[in-house]
Parts: structure tokens; C-alpha cells; sequence
């Protein structure tokens, strides 16, 4: 957006402000005090300076800010999450070196989002979309994104829309190699405890595990699949139910380290020895994997560099005047198998 | 903000626009087309219509958004740190409850940052600083937000101005409370690894022990004062220092549950068993506290709940025309000491 020094040294002189204000009035960050946007947009007037740049910005009107769209949940400390926290992290790591700000907004889950007024009433430049799921109103707030192919990025949720911008971890691959790991262990009895189905890397992780099950020749048997929420609590829950099947298990795929944390718990609350009883492989690869008892075997997702990416093709974008509407955003990550002791190495 | 839904309903009939825009217009809540504005304000002028409170609305230009100020240091997921996230979770949760967007902005913490300037921009109606350090820069730059009585909040950290407005946790009694707790299970040489100088928390955490130990007639020894920054990685290379030190320690207190994970760790691939050979409380009660081995005592902070009560205070000024200037904000919160294993129980 840099448009020469010398001119823009004249324009805020002319209007009398910095050099700074007169970029960002030109570049329509940040909200303004009139008089002053009014005093440098006719300065660059009469200075005959890109005049076409200046009202195409002046009339989109920026806000300076990415919008962060996220679900509300009562009592759920979604920050504390690693998923959340990481993606975050990677978004904030993107817009602080553009300079931006990170508007994070919340949204009832059971509620449509009026994802579009955020453009319209200018809030936001663009927006990322986390902790989106498979539930109607929400896929039809989405889609309309979608057709007015405005700058939004979904973080990890497939939508079936060509238009669709997403920025996703192959999760099909990262379990495929995580069940792979337990048949290389030598388990032939392999359970797998998975999350919430309205999320379409729950089904992602299911694919893959019946993949690698299938390509071992072992048959799937749909009294192993056990369903939890992604939450310790859910884990710990789906502990009594494991143990009961404990016979005939010889090893557990679980959807995240949340849950396989509050498994471990509860299946060592009942008197297992792990992994001697029970070989576990986790999913996400967060900070306490490594400190759990035993530490995780855990399939790594990039949480981090995946925000970091949705943001910095969305910046991009936003920098890019010809780019309107925006092009498609498609992205996936590749996983990576962590290994420790809960597979039993 | 509410004024009678005949009104509003004719000031929308006669600009033309919903109520809800006029109720946006009316509020300064986030920006607007100019002239849907300019259509609003003149449809409510010809009805009278509350004239007063529109053109001190206006001339406010609310954002709609609560500022939140953190600093960006390369490579650290400050996101997925406890403090932070869990800090952020309370302010969020308020934020939402009250219609407003959460407005993250970075800033280099070796950098004066002109918060001011958020809200002369009109990118913020308050804002929140998080992690914020006893460096000049940083209290010059709170200084001026006191001076000018805008509506903020530092959180935990603080300075030394009449005016500061302050959400923090009691360190020093819950210190005193962690090291009591050692010296009533038998420990009389109690080492301390503290976390960096230059937060108010780490010196008030060094007042509680030492406090403690002095009620306890055992004399302080400085050299038992070991210095980390908060981090796993700096618990882990203290541990080389404590397990030099072991034969003449009974008992530690760690400035967070960050760094005793690092030290257990450390400690235990020294060969140390644990708590058999140093009782260990912690600071935090983040969640990893209950599933390492052995799960920590520590003491538990309430985060969330600072964030959200400084956030409260913030929108309740917001939204109260007459304080202006903010009234000061100064709240201390209660810690709560949580027994677990790691203490020798």
C-alpha cells in the first residue's frame, strides 16, 4: 500500500498531520475523526494524489480489524482449550505483524449468525470462523458468506459449498497413522473413542480409523466406537464403558488428549494399569501430552501454523485492491504421529 | 439505552431503516454508512427526538468494542498459557453478555504503547491491559490512562499512581497460605523458585513466604531464592539448581503450576522421587494441576473471574452516561489453597 514517500510527505503536510494519519486515512484503518479524514482527503485531491485509490478505500471504509467468530458456551472455558488457544494464538501472531486488530466476537451455537452485517456495518475486514459445526442454521450462514464470496476463512469444519474457504488438518490421514501405529504394536482389538459427530473431523477420524482397520484386514465392529464431547469430563465418563469391554480391547484411538487425559484417569481410578492393560493413541499433541502418566502417543495437529495461515490469506487479500471477490481459500495440513509411552514403546 | 419503542419505531419509519439500526446509530455502536447516519439523526431531529443523548452518543462514536491490550512475544502461544487464556475466558464471557466485540491488540513490550490513541481513534470505548510489566515505558504509558481518567483496567500488575485502576489477585496471602502449608507438614528449609522481578505479583508472592517463614521463626535464607520466568522450559533448567541444593531442602514453593511441572520433571530425571524427597506447592491451579504425578497442591487463583469482573466494571461505565470521568476500579480477589499429592499428602 506504500504509494512513495515524497507524496505522501506533501499530503500531510498540506493537511497538516503526520504521515501516519494521512496512511490511514488513505488506507481506511481505524475509525477517524472526521475533520481530519476530511482535511487529508482534500489535500489529496488537490495534490491530484491516486485519487481513485483513496475513495475505493474511503468507501470500503475499513475497519482495520479481522473478526474471530466464535461459539459461546456456558461454563466452557474455550480459551483454556488447547484446540482454541492455538488457533488463536497463530491468528493474533498473523495480525499483530500486519498491524491489524483481532476482533473476537461470540455467537450462540443454536442461533443463526448474521455473519454478512459484520462487512456491512464494518466492524470487520474479513473474518475467521472457529468452532463452527454441521448444524443447519449455522451451514446456511456459512453459505451465504460463501455467495457473496466476502473475505471469511472456516477454520477445520467442511462445508458442502464450491465456494466454501477453508483452511483444515487432514485428520483422515492423522488417525489413518495413529491406528496404523496400534496394529504396528501389535493390538488387533482396537476401540476408538471419538467426539461430537456434528463436526466433520469427528468423521474424518472415524474414515481413517476404519481405513487402517480395513487395510489390516481386521473387521470393524461398530460396539468399539464409543462417543464423548472432546472434554475431560466426557473421557473420564466413557471410562466405565471401556473397562467393561476391557476383555476383549487390546488398544483405544481417542479423538483428542482432552478425553484420552480423563480416560486414563478414570480407567486407573478402576484399577487398570496403562499401558500394560491398555495401549492409548491421543490426538492434538498439546502442552500436557508430554506430562501426563504415561505420556501420550498423540497425533500432532498444527493448530498454530493453521490460524497463522487462514489470517495471513485473509491479510493478503485485504492488501490485494483487484482481489474483490475474494478467491478461494483451500488448505490442509498434514499431521504427525508423537510417539510415547501410552502405546506402550 | 432503551427509550420507548414508539419513538424509536418512528424515527425508523422516517429514515427508512430497521429499529435496530436506529438503536445503532443512536448508541454510536460501531461504525455506519454516513448517510444512513446522517438519514437517522435527521429523522430523530425533526421528531424531537431525544436530542440530548443522541448528539452525546454521536459525538462518542462508539466502537462497540472492549479493548484488550496483551504483549506479542515471538514464539510464546500466549493464548495457550492458563493466566492468559483463562483471563481472557472471564473478560469474554462479559463482553458477550453485554453485546460487545473483544477487541485483542498487540503490542512489543519493549515499546511505549499509546493507549490513548485507542481511544481517540475510536477503536475501543475501554480497554483491558493484560501482562503488563514494571518497565518505564509501560508505567508511563498507564500513568497517562490514570491522568486522564479514561476507563480502563490493568490487570494484576501494579503501579504506583493514585488513579490506577486495578482487578488483582491477593499473591501475597495466597503465598503465605502455600508456604504455611508446607511448614504444617513438617518442612523447616523451604526453597522458593519465583517467577520474573519485574511483575508486582512475584514480589508480592516473595512478601507471603517470607512472611510465613518469619511467623514461623525460621530464618530466610536468600540463597534458597531460585529465579525463573513463569515458563515450563525455565522450571526445567531451575532443577538442576534445587537438586544441587536437595540436601539442605525439604520443601519448595513454585510461583506457578508452569514451572513446577518443569522442575518435577527435572527433578525426577535426576533420580529424585517425588514428594518423598521435596514436598512441592505450586501457584495457578491451571488444569494440568490434577493430572500430573503427582498432582499438585497449589494455589488457586480466580482468573476467570478477575477477567470478568474487570471487564463488568468496564461496560458498567460504558454504559453509565454520568461517570464520566471513570471512576477508579480497585479490587483485590481471594486466592484458595488446593491439596493434592505433591505436598506429601
Amino acid at each position: 500500500m506504500e504509494r512513495g514517500l515524497t507524496n505522501r510527505k506533501e499530503v500531510a503536510k498540506l493537511a497538516g498531520v503526520s504521515e501516519a494519519t494521512v496512511s490511514r486515512v488513505l488506507n481506511g484503518i481505524g475509525p477517524m475523526k472526521e475533520t481530519t479524514r476530511e482535511r487529508v482527503l482534500q489535500a489529496a485531491r488537490q495534490l491530484n494524489y491516486e485519487l481513485n485509490a483513496v475513495a475505493s478505500s474511503f468507501a470500503r471504509g475499513r475497519s482495520g480489524n479481522l473478526g474471530v467468530v466464535l461459539p459461546h458456551v456456558p461454563k466452557v472455558h474455550l480459551f483454556s482449550t488447547y484446540y482454541f488457544s492455538e488457533l488463536l494464538g497463530g491468528i493474533g501472531e498473523a495480525v499483530h505483524a500486519k498491524g491489524y486488530g483481532l476482533l473476537l466476537l461470540f455467537r450462540d451455537p443454536s442461533e443463526a449468525y448474521d455473519y454478512v452485517s459484520l462487512y456491512r456495518t464494518q466492524r470487520v475486514d474479513a473474518c475467521i470462523i472457529l468452532g463452527s459445526s454441521a448444524i443447519d442454521t449455522e451451514r446456511d450462514a456459512v453459505h451465504r458468506l460463501a455467495e457473496e464470496r466476502l473475505p471469511y476463512c472456516v477454520m477445520d469444519q467442511r462445508f458442502d459449498h464450491p465456494q466454501l474457504n477453508i483452511v483444515a488438518a487432514d485428520h483422515e490421514q492423522g488417525s489413518y497413522e495413529a491406528v496404523k501405529h496400534l496394529i504396528d504394536k501389535g493390538c488387533r482389538h482396537i476401540g476408538f473413542l471419538n467426539g461430537s459427530p456434528q463436526y466433520s473431523n469427528s468423521g474424518d477420524r472415524l474414515t481413517g480409523y476404519r481405513r487402517a482397520l480395513s487395510e489390516a484386514g481386521i473387521p470393524w465392529d461398530e460396539a468399539a466406537v464409543y462417543e464423548g464431547n472432546y472434554s475431560r469430563t466426557s473421557g473420564k465418563k466413557a471410562a466405565a464403558l471401556v473397562y467393561r469391554d476391557l476383555e476383549r480391547l487390546d488398544g483405544i484411538f481417542v479423538g483428542n488428549d482432552r478425553m484420552a487425559i480423563g480416560l486414563m484417569q478414570g480407567l486407573r481410578e478402576l484399577g487398570c494399569r496403562l499401558p500394560e492393560d491398555l495401549k492409548v493413541v491421543a490426538y492434538d499433541n498439546s502442552d500436557a501430552a508430554s506430562f501426563t502418566e504415561p505420556p501420550l502417543t498423540t497425533v500432532k495437529v498444527p493448530f498454530y501454523d493453521m490460524g497463522k495461515l487462514a489470517a495471513e490469506r485473509l491479510l493478503r487479500v485485504l492488501a490485494d485492491k483487484a482481489s474483490d471477490p475474494c478467491p478461494q481459500i483451500k488448505e490442509k495440513l498434514p499431521t504427525e504421529l508423537v510417539i510415547r509411552k501410552s502405546s506402550g514403546n
